[in-house]
């Protein structure tokens, strides 16, 4: 499959892709923080195309910028698309760039037809959507729509300690006015939201359909610091009986919890549960019975009840635990994303698109969270294309086949143009 | 009971406590490591009190130094005692240093009483014998019996990185004359060897006698670093059966190890078993399934078939459920410190000797490791005089009373005065 949209565009999205991944190349994979200098300048990197493309381009009170191709009638609101331009430490140069390239592409390929669509179409740009940096994801599109809490902009950056509302500022942006409850854009001017991105899963990629419409995804709760405190001791003078060893008690808490995860998946609940930083501290030693470890806790699902029940067990098994080796479990402050069930029309109208361009595309759920959520959390028509990739996400080994990503675009292409006048309800 | 020994030298041995812990202190506790610039201020201390007591004073090629009070008969190899000036990170005061200060005390009562002993009575003051900071223990005494290895002078220092062998090297001692197989001192000269040492566990302190004479020592075989490699992959896109985490499958491996235990517990072995420190890698982060997490093991017996078994057991469910989960689990080299049953005639001398001093003492063993072993197992006449502590060791709060060590300094005395003039055989 050679498509005129294929062939005239794949030099362009392969050199944006290269280009930002020299940009951001650390020790391994690539590492785009949110929020940092590095991700405002890959920011300006795709201001500049959108220059070249005549895009009326602005930046919104949380530093997300929006790339506009006006349409015939501009008082309709307009069909927006993108992603976020942050990346995981040492993660991947796909997840999230793969959206802004795809939909900056579809800008491209109207101006190369001279197409103009019936409303606005506009390339949106957001910050800091991984959540690896302060344990809080979304924050770009939460900010964009005043739903940050004075909660999230104390976190603290996972080395550094500066605070996320710190982070912010240093980008030339206001926090305190994400936090007001009240979006920071018009919302009455997006007509739908639509976001093209990798799958991170291995799905797509073991069967031949390497384009997917997404149809719900999943939510989280989390806890991004849970110290388990018992007692430090000589490792050697110390007997069984008398101690309160933190390591063992954590590592019967996850034990417990990774065999509850096989029951409940049984039971035919949606779910994955991970343990992904753990650390004895600063002074633990060999010699000594460890006293303290922290670590944290991600708990997703596509429903809010298994999410919520989940997190209950999870607290019951601890306080089980507690009581029986003598030792405290202290959570922090519980993190929530709810889940999104797709907007169902929305969805449909990717599936038809990718018929109308002749591309075999198959419907999926998305185990990963995604500024999609956000939008469709407040009721605006949000869905997702997903393009199949290797090697997973969130770590540098992550691939994807430009020839897929251009099969994703090309729906994305074809679902902008064929959007109805009307709009979605 | 207040006998002269006691009320005589409490001050004297108060006032070395607290020098040295002043000298030492840390955010918490005191932190004195092995072949550091503190530990020579620490023996330069001492040095100073020897030279006031006209002791014969010299340093050895290991770095540790041996301050005699002459016999009347200098031909016969002379009574030793003494232990480690070193302590773990953020340690307790007493570990160590209470041996070396009961030795000084028992010079400094001889001068006091005007008494010369029938051969040479010699304090010992040995450097690092903790193994928190490099994961070997018994450095110094190895060293000066020539026992340390090419490879323990490449262990990395727990933070800093740097060997072992620069490590020592900056104390002003060539670690390479250390590790030839032949001791740098002359064995044939020292007649026995005891060290008087916080119990570092709840035996004694929770009864009413605060003295004993130990039975034997537990050995431990160590894995500084054990890596448990699996794969990285995004936290909410990869389902269970896709995921290979690293941190569960530790957890499994500890969870497993520690009802093992519980079971050799209860079939009779002695055993304590300690993953005294375990980290994520450096990227981990709460959106990523880990890929990596490094731990230490620490298993310690009386028995060295214990030791050999249960280390058996721990490789044998590591390879289970790396093959089970797909990870790998690789193991460092073993790091193995045999354990010691205590020379009997100096054990039974203690005991007499308390007796003689009218100081109630029980026989006990000894949980943690110390220099004594090292002796013992050249088959130097080695034992070991325990005094209660509270609060365990190893820890910040370990906590020793004053009273319960002058009655086991009084103990050491009085086997000194009544060591036999032909010696232990």
């Amino acid at each position: 499959m050679n498509t005129p949209f294929q062939t005239e565009n794949l030099a362009f999205a392969q050199k944006c892709f290269d280009d930002i991944r020299e940009m951001s190349k650390d020790v391994k994979g690539v590492s785009r923080q949110g929020y940092s200098k590095l991700e405002t300048e890959v920011l300006d990197y795709f201001k500049k195309i959108g220059q070249e493309l005549n895009l009326e381009i602005s930046t919104d009170k949380a530093g997300c910028v929006w790339m506009t191709l006006p349409g015939k009638n501009r008082e309709l609101p307009a069909l927006v698309s993108g992603s976020h331009a942050d990346s995981v430490p040492q993660g991947g140069n796909f997840d999230g760039l793969a959206g802004i390239v795809a939909s900056l592409t579809v800008a491209r390929w109207m101006r190369q037809i001279g197409y103009q669509p019936e409303r606005d179409y506009t390339v949106l740009m957001m910050r800091m959507e991984e959540s690896s940096w302060f344990g809080k994801c979304y924050v770009g599109s939460l900010g964009m729509t005043g739903q940050l809490t004075a909660q999230d902009l104390a976190l603290k950056h996972r080395t550094s300690g500066k605070t996320l509302a710190e982070t912010i500022r240093e980008c030339g942006v206001n926090p305190d006015e994400l936090t007001t409850g009240k979006p920071v854009i018009d919302l009455d001017k997006m007509a739908a939201f639509i976001e093209l991105h990798i799958e991170q899963g291995p799905t797509l990629d073991s069967s031949k359909t390497r384009v997917g419409a997404v149809t719900g995804i999943r939510g989280n709760v989390r806890h991004k610091t849970i110290r388990c405190v018992g007692e430090t001791a000589h490792s050697g003078a110390v007997d069984k009986q008398f101690r309160h060893d933190a390591v063992l008690a954590f590592a019967e808490l996850a034990y417990k919890m990774d065999k509850n995860w096989d029951k409940w998946l049984k039971k035919g609940h949606d779910l994955v549960f991970t343990i992904g930083v753990v650390h004895t501290s600063a002074t633990s030693a060999i010699a000594v019975v460890p006293g303290e470890v922290s670590f944290c806790v991600d708990i997703r699902s596509l429903s809010q009840e298994t999410l919520d029940g989940f997190h209950a067990l999870l607290l019951k098994e601890a306080a089980k635990i507690a009581k029986a080796r003598g030792v405290t479990f202290e959570f922090d402050d519980l993190i929530v994303s709810k889940p999104l069930a797709i907007h169902k029309g929305l969805r449909k109208h990717l599936v038809k698109a990718a018929e109308l361009a002749n591309i075999p595309a198959r419907e999926l759920p998305s185990g990963a969270g995604h500024d999609t959520v956000v939008f469709g959390n407040l009721g605006i028509p949000a869905a997702m294309i997903f393009v199949a990739n290797q090697d997973g996400s969130h770590n540098p080994n992550e691939k994807m086949k430009i020839e897929d990503f251009m099969q994703g675009a090309e729906v994305l292409w074809k679902a902008v143009e064929t959007f109805p006048a009307k709009g979605m309800k």
